[in-house]
């Protein structure tokens, strides 16, 4: 094989893949947009073809022999090239050691998984999932010893999902966390609780959506090239690369900035994707790289700038436009406190930000033990409802609002959830370095997000996957990652709100 | 190779075949729909991509191989599957006889030619165009002679949209046409014209969405396969198999009715694919048998029933609920005239049911004429405003409103448009056999579709692309085509209307 002609099949093959990519993206986009409710099994036809497809493809011997003739070529090759190769090779080995009749089965699991998750989760029925749970959590610890032996199975998942990272470090991270948060969550709640009427009522979808569309304008994506949709959770999507991003959001009449949250959040995946640098497109560096490192960027957008004393001033005057007879009797004050309202909940999803990472440290600490073997899956439930009174104080009255509320572990990603965390606090230390060249407050209260996004772009989204996350960290932050930060900005938060 | 085994090849072939198929209308649809303004060079990527992977796979080797033992042993077959053979087989010969030089060079002129159509109607300059359509009709007329050279290329043609048809059958359909229509159209420009104030001013978006829902539901559309979307220009698109089936509308705020009969014109065509028995999704025999047919329900929906006195007489109640204001002051007689009032126009897709097909003739004749030898391309504006004026009496202000105003010929569909006349005149037989046995007036003043769409899934729905649709005309009617039903149905219009 000659090099020159290898560099080129390397990248033909990306941009085929990220045509498949595209299409699987985009079926499923449309499932949850567009596509009339009877059609999941015609859908299911055309994604279980095109996986297949895809599957062949990227485990053809052709690719293989590519990649590894690639590899052993590195030192000939551009570090773009090298990290796309051991990227492609990463996957490829994980494949070649899981049997493959095993991992049929696998497939087939997560399928039926989510399906009995679903029902489930409607019925508050944990017993119907039980099995199915027992089986992920096997399969995914067996998995992770095909492909490492010599690794701690949760270590190896934890490193999947956000590279770099172990139960070492996510040992110290939850307990710095647990230390000052628990107690800090206890003194709120013992303050008198901030009123939020000024952001619950009867709020016009009409007037909500363009909120949306003003929203992101403002904190400047492109809507050239970033779609927005309604879907029943909120998410975002790649199709095929960066060049078409969509975002959705959900609008509840009864509250609306559960959507205005939901744009900006979604909007900040999407800055992140849409800001790889244009040559990255049809590669696998294209878009984010690592779960972790986009949530910093969402939660940064949503919570570091969006729940902001300077934005809720900023937006104001607009939401009292958009909803005249309603904000006629508040001020931006009452509308900063109530999006700020400190308050221990049962579900993730719709946690306050200083309550939200001990909802997270619950199911590490459930993922730890159940693939240590000293939890099992059967006493999931009494160990959920535990930690929830333990660091939340609240009781969970079912287990729809309890282990069965999130989707994660029904599809088998296990040791995901850290990452929503560890984001969260990324986002509160690039703060702090953003402020040593940027004045935030004062861009963010004209709605002016262009020097914020800049440096966003200079430091994280244009990199794309070239960088991991340990080198975005080292090179934006030129110290090592310290939650100490984080633990600052919600004390802050806490004080600001509720002057303790 | 074994039989048995040829034969499950089949059915896996057709089935990887409609999923490349679902990704690649997908991808069109969601560029219409919801993508964003800017991303069409993206899409182009993957559609590039996966036309090609499609394009491989019906015509590699182990393909041809298997049709040809299946054609070979196709006494052993049943009747549907020596169909799906016969299609397959007739698209790969075709393929096969064109060399592949040229089948790449027209697919980029396909592209190259549209793009450049779309600049030319929007600065109205044939001029820009003329090159394109000189290269598009030499080109389509050199594939035919390549496909059968002992067949004239426009029979050629006209048989690929239309199975069945030639010049003679064109000829003298058109000739009878013309002979009734051009004197009835004169007379009905001599009588005073009905007013159309019922149907014209502001309307809301959001009642006109409501009406679209309602439409979907009285005609007999189920919403769990069929959805609906907003578009610059309505058309209807099955996604992978008649299980997932999309139509589009456009709403007008001035008027309406466009919406109104857009959607059960679109729904007439997605009543049709989803019509077809569920064994045949995911194969070539499923949805429609030709363009002629397709159109002969669509047209039958909108016109035929839609248009009728009572089905107006039915919705009018639902008008003046949605649009109170404005329809106080009519009748639903009002109405029934305004949809049906006749005018010579300058555009095919928004003339009247009694001058449609003149706008249709005026096409197959330069099409004809063009193929012959006997029109040159740079001659085609004059010669279109010349039948404009002999035929429908009008004079056309430039060419944007004239021989620009339709996009087939920028992406090659030479020959198409007869179908669009043939499938209005099929539909008026297709009622005069079905009252023999259905009060259609009866069933449609209650809004009641259920006896209509029973009836014409027995005869036309179900059998998909399993019949001709020669033996749809003659299995369905057992009678030959007879224009003069057509003539006489749209005669009675014009007497209920005007008087004539």
């Amino acid at each position: 094989m000659e090099l020159k002609q290898a560099r080129e099949q390397l990248m033909a093959l990306q941009a085929k893949m990220s045509a498949y990519g595209h299409a699987l993206s985009l079926l499923n986009y449309d499932g949850d947009t567009a596509a009339p409710a009877g059609t999941a099994e015609n859908r299911a036809h055309t994604l279980g073809v095109l996986s297949e497809e895809t599957y062949k493809l990227s485990t053809a011997k052709e690719t293989v022999e590519l990649l590894e003739f690639l590899d052993a070529n590195k030192e000939q090759l551009t570090e773009a090239e090298q990290r796309m190769v051991w990227l492609m090779l990463k996957d490829i080995r994980f494949q070649q050691k899981i049997p493959m009749d095993e991992y049929i089965a696998y497939q087939q699991l997560i399928v039926e998984s989510q399906a009995v998750w679903h029902k489930a989760k409607a019925t508050s029925d944990f017993a119907l999932f039980e099995p199915y749970l027992e089986k992920m959590f096997a399969t995914t610890k067996k998995f992770a010893q095909y492909a490492d032996p010599d690794m701690d199975p949760y270590d190896y998942w934890l490193n999947e999902y956000e590279p770099g990272i172990s139960q070492a470090t996510c040992d110290r991270f939850f307990a710095q966390l647990r230390e000052h948060l628990v107690p800090l969550i206890k003194k709120v709640s013992e303050q008198p609780q901030v009123d939020n009427a000024s952001i619950k009522g009867h709020f016009d979808v009409q007037a909500q959506d363009k909120l949306s569309h003003y929203l992101i304008g403002v904190i400047g994506l492109d809507p050239e090239h970033v779609g927005l949709s309604t879907t029943e959770h909120p998410f975002t999507t790649s199709l095929g690369s960066h060049l078409d991003e969509r975002i959705t959001t959900h609008y509840y009449e009864e509250d609306y900035t559960y959507s205005m949250f939901s744009v900006i959040h979604e909007g900040g995946h999407a800055l992140y994707d849409t800001g790889s640098n244009r040559e990255l497109a049809f590669t696998v560096l294209d878009g984010g790289t690592s779960m972790g490192i986009h949530e910093s960027q969402s939660r940064f957008y949503e919570n570091i700038l969006g729940r902001s004393k300077a934005f809720i001033q900023f937006i104001f005057p607009k939401l009292q436009e958009l909803f005249p007879e309603h904000l006629r009797e508040y001020t931006w004050l009452d509308v900063y406190k109530a999006v700020n309202r400190v308050e221990p909940s049962l579900i993730r999803t719709e946690a306050d930000e200083v309550t939200y990472s001990l909802h997270v440290m619950i199911r590490y600490e459930i993922e730890k033990a159940v693939l240590k073997g000293s939890l099992k899956i059967h006493d999931l439930p009494g160990e959920w409802n535990r930690l929830y009174k333990e660091y939340l104080g609240i009781d969970v009255p079912d287990d729809k609002h309890g282990v069965l509320q999130d989707s994660h572990w029904s599809f088998g990603a296990i040791g995901y959830f850290p990452s929503y965390a560890l984001g969260s606090a990324y986002g509160a230390q690039f703060l702090k370095k953003m402020k040593e060249t940027i004045d935030t407050d004062a861009a963010i209260s004209q709605g002016d997000f262009s020097k914020i996004n800049a440096w966003n772009k200079e430091h994280i989204w244009q990199h794309g996957r070239t960088k991991t996350p340990d080198q975005i960290l080292n090179d934006t932050l030129g110290e090592p990652f310290d939650p100490a930060v984080y633990l600052e900005y919600l004390e802050n938060k806490c004080k600001d709100i509720y002057g303790i």
